[in-house]
């Protein structure tokens, strides 16, 4: 028996996220329904991240264990056949039996798009979020070093999300602009749901001057979602990479 | 009567390109549905140049005559509530009635993307072309200076053109690369059917060394479709601006 790790990108416009559907909308089973084709084998494919909705990916990485012999690191030709263009597997090897694609990772970054205009730029729209021409850039990183280092994000997730322990670690917190693109990326140890489009939309705020970026601190110490910023589309929302 | 300026962008994706269809799917035809609910007058719009079924624009123009008193410069707006997200009027203003976006053009700007990988890359597909890793950038570099000036461009465009003259003068050509993306930019005065799909195979198998870059003089003169490159796929093709 052999582990194998993909590295997969898709676009997520068309399906309901990452995890597996009843309705086989979701990307986790379309990709174990190609495994299957080359493999023979029933096959579970195990996700570091589970993108939601119309959140897109450049570097997913997900591990599958198969007695196939074909060579680890040709089995993405193989699959990609099985593939629609908009979802296809990077690179694929062989990894030891005790490497999981979500326990063993232990960097995330995600990127979130917005771009300034008055009107829908159709050719934008594909991957990112309009704002509106009132954003102040060097406002908005202003608020970026309140993100940095391990705290509880119990303001900045989902009030559904149900987990032990809401304290995270943030290592890299970024903004950049080009012309009227704006990227934010962020990189933790993990994400809680929604967090990274909760972070993106309060950001987005300190730089419409609804929030002030010392704002932030005070909405940490709240500990209570409805302080912090709105929750960005999934849309503008891309997992860049995964590192072990 | 006023006459409007529209420049208009969209994603050529879902359309059976700018030409109205009588099935309804033709851009211009959506337009100018769009226009009547604003105007509620009959309105025939002009556009700048045809694209066809697939291709992108940034930058396409097109005017309009009404006797609405609308503000010029606002009836973007008004138009927009009207269209899908891909398909949006970015400015309008008013022209004297001797503009016409087609014959009063001077400049037409195209941009034709492709991107360097073995493997189709999702979120590139959206609006580029995957052209495999043999690709010698500098190599088909040196193909473009053949291309500039007034010249017979017969051999660069498809079987089926009909027109009096297939001479066309280019202003500009570029090959841009970041990363593994490339970007060929063409200005010129006009351009026949198929022509910048043809322009862009061709320099692509100069990069492929399937063609010598000094090849492409031989297949002017030859004034025949076969001995040109290839006619790329009009995904990667979007027209950027019309001058005036």
């Amino acid at each position: 028996m052999k582990r194998i790790k993909l590295t997969i990108s898709y676009v997520g416009e068309k399906y309901n996220g990452w995890q597996k559907q009843s309705n086989g909308n979701g990307i986790q089973g379309i990709l174990e329904e190609a495994i299957k084709k080359v493999t023979h084998e029933e096959t579970a494919l195990e996700g570091a991240g589970r993108t939601d909705a119309g959140v897109h990916a450049w570097g997913q990485v997900a591990h599958f264990d198969t007695n196939s012999r074909l060579n680890p690191q040709k089995f993405f030709y193989a699959i990609n056949q099985f593939l629609p263009d908009d979802i296809k597997v990077l690179s694929s090897c062989e990894v030891s039996s005790d490497f999981h694609a979500r326990f063993s990772a232990k960097k995330k970054t995600y990127m979130y798009k917005f771009y300034e205009s008055e009107v829908i730029l159709p050719l934008l729209e594909f991957d990112a979020t309009k704002i509106g021409t009132n954003f102040n850039f060097n406002l908005a990183k202003k608020a970026l070093k309140y993100f940095k280092g391990t705290k509880d994000f119990k303001s900045f997730c989902s009030v559904n999300t149900k987990v032990k322990s809401t304290v995270r670690t943030i290592y890299k917190i970024k903004l950049k602009k080009e012309k009227n693109v704006i990227k934010l990326f962020v990189t933790g140890n993990g994400f809680l749901y929604n967090m990274v489009r909760i972070i993106s939309g309060t950001i987005l705020e300190v730089g419409m001057k609804i929030k002030k970026p010392e704002d932030i601190k005070t909405i940490f110490e709240k500990q209570d979602r409805k302080f912090a910023g709105r929750t960005m589309p999934a849309k503008g929302l891309t997992l860049e990479k995964i590192e072990y």
